[in-house]
């Protein structure tokens, strides 16, 4: 059983160490590869601080990850020793349900259920382990092929940033003759207006402040606005097609459905800790859609990374190494971070 | 200029009177018709009651009417004297923006903007009167057919009622192989549940109590199920494709969407007078949908009139006098009709 170093918190100060732990043999469908990077998802931060509820200590978080294969089992056929591999949420499912079988493992609803990549219990009945690690094992069929088209280390966040955009864009149409705006310009929304453009759509994309404007026009949008600056922002009443919200929490639901075209859809992908308020004749009033949206189930994660690859379609990151992790947890909820930082593992 | 019988109210206690009022002679493309009968919608007593804003009295309410062509203008091509007609919810539009000619009239963008068939200001300058009166002038593109196999009396409630239910099933795909919850089953949903059904779908009630369930079965419900019992409410849980909302207020959204499948779909055609409360992990999780929908456009509500004469859906009603309506309104408000009832105009 290798033993391999990683990085841990013990509880939910996130203050991370160094440490080793343990990742099994791969079995004979199972793949065991070399982490070189790991992006850090907010996700990460609020699982590791337990603000999503109770998390399982020591906890390695990381599902933004990217390596090079070094062992397989005898009975995998899709990689090879050397293949550029990642993973993102999640590492296992139950295979058989109506949501596996439909590409939608992250949703299963039968026994073991989605086995998520840290914080889970996996099939062994062991604590999973994610990406802020040197090493891991996974079952071929839920692991990722990177094209050589896309820096390994701007890879790593397309598996969860880049295929949590990706997923609603493609599925409420965004494209030519489409006017879709991205709210929030961070490490998912600047992932995202790339997405859009690349898809064809006019992509305005809606911030807190204009500071980021250059950025966002430099990813494809061809305007930018803010919700500082309230007078503006009314200039899109009924303009848009569709909007992508990957903000923590959506000021004000009513105030941007007005945004929408009748018959247009706000996706939220951001997971706000409260509820929201909401009225329903916002959605009645033109034939509205305010949809969710989580990740998306491999086939569709693998089509992400085929699509940037094709299409230019990079994260801006900035790499860090093990000793930052601690630190840089801060600088992301202070939004600091340009756009996305990634682990770099070889300076464990 | 012809005088016809109608019932007014002129204030928001809607005591409602007999008087006269003003048509105009048919336009050269216009159809004037002898209003049979008009349905009761919980919106006509909203609107007369001022409970969602100043309305313009005196007030002829009825946006659920079918009548006999009398006078047709010279160039009039689609109708001829003797015809069975209706109309719904509005009268007029621009007929040249992206919705009018998509066939969203009623979320025309461009002046005169939609004009409701009451409460709204015509072409002419004059407040528009609905079908609590006996005849009534309109341009023959917002003029249904009344196909011959739905008893003239109770074709009416299909011109709101109807196309409220069957625009969102249509759209959202109840059919074969799906299973679709009717929330509410009053008048509008008595007839969801039925077109529900015919579209092939599995469909199941969610009332408030189980007092209506036999009607409920006799509607094309497999089951039926209470809000006032959770329990077994909750045997629901992850097994809807779709619900249709028909409620002023839906109690408990998060818990509602948690009925639904990943991927389903909740459609609100209520309209409830406060904001209600949402969690949007609730979408979130399972990739769910929250949409509205508001009445549809011409030609599908003629779709709806085809599909309900063709699939034998009838609206179960009780025909009233012109003096009963002031009572009426009170039995709406207080769910005592089964399930719409229709004014008799030629008791005017």
């Amino acid at each position: 059983m290798p033993e391999v170093l990683a990085y841990a918190t013990d509880d939910h100060n996130a203050e991370f160490h160094r440490t080793t732990i343990t990742r099994r043999e791969p079995g004979p469908t199972e793949v065991y590869f070399e982490i070189k990077y790991a992006g850090i998802c907010h996700s990460d931060i609020h699982t590791a601080r337990a603000e999503w509820g109770p998390a399982i200590y020591p906890l390695v978080p990381g599902h933004e990850i990217v390596g090079i294969v070094t062992k397989i089992g005898d009975q995998v056929t899709k990689f090879t020793v050397g293949d550029k591999v990642g993973i993102g949420c999640f590492v296992d499912s139950c295979r058989e349900c109506e949501q596996c079988k439909a590409g939608h493992e992250q949703f299963c609803t039968a026994k073991p259920y989605t086995i998520w990549t840290y914080n889970s219990i996996g099939r062994g009945g062991q604590p999973t382990a994610g990406g802020y690690s040197q090493a891991i094992t996974v079952e071929q069929d839920y692991v990722i092929r990177i094209p050589d088209e896309i820096p390994f280390e701007k890879a790593a966040p397309l598996l969860c940033a880049g295929i949590t955009l990706y997923s609603p864009l493609k599925r409420w149409g965004a494209g030519p003759g489409k006017k879709v705006a991205i709210i929030g310009m961070g490490g998912l929304g600047h992932v995202g207006v790339q997405i859009a453009a690349k898809m064809g759509a006019e992509v305005v994309v809606i911030s807190q402040t204009m500071s980021k404007k250059d950025d966002g026009l430099r990813f494809g949008a061809s305007d930018y606005y803010a919700t500082s600056e309230p007078e503006r922002l009314r200039e899109l009443r009924g303009s848009l097609d569709l909007m992508v919200s990957t903000v923590a929490a959506v000021a004000d639901l009513d105030a941007m459905l007005k945004l929408l075209k009748p018959g247009g859809v706000l996706v939220d992908v951001g997971l706000p800790e409260h509820a929201s308020t909401l009225r329903l004749s916002s959605l009645t009033s033109g034939n509205k859609v305010l949809a969710g949206s989580q990740i998306g189930g491999i086939a569709e994660t693998q089509e992400v990374l085929d699509f940037c690859a094709a299409n230019g379609v990079v994260p801006q990151v900035e790499i860090i190494s093990g000793e930052d992790i601690t630190a840089a947890y801060d600088k992301v909820v202070h939004s600091q971070v340009r756009y996305r930082y990634v682990i770099d593992t070889s300076t464990f």
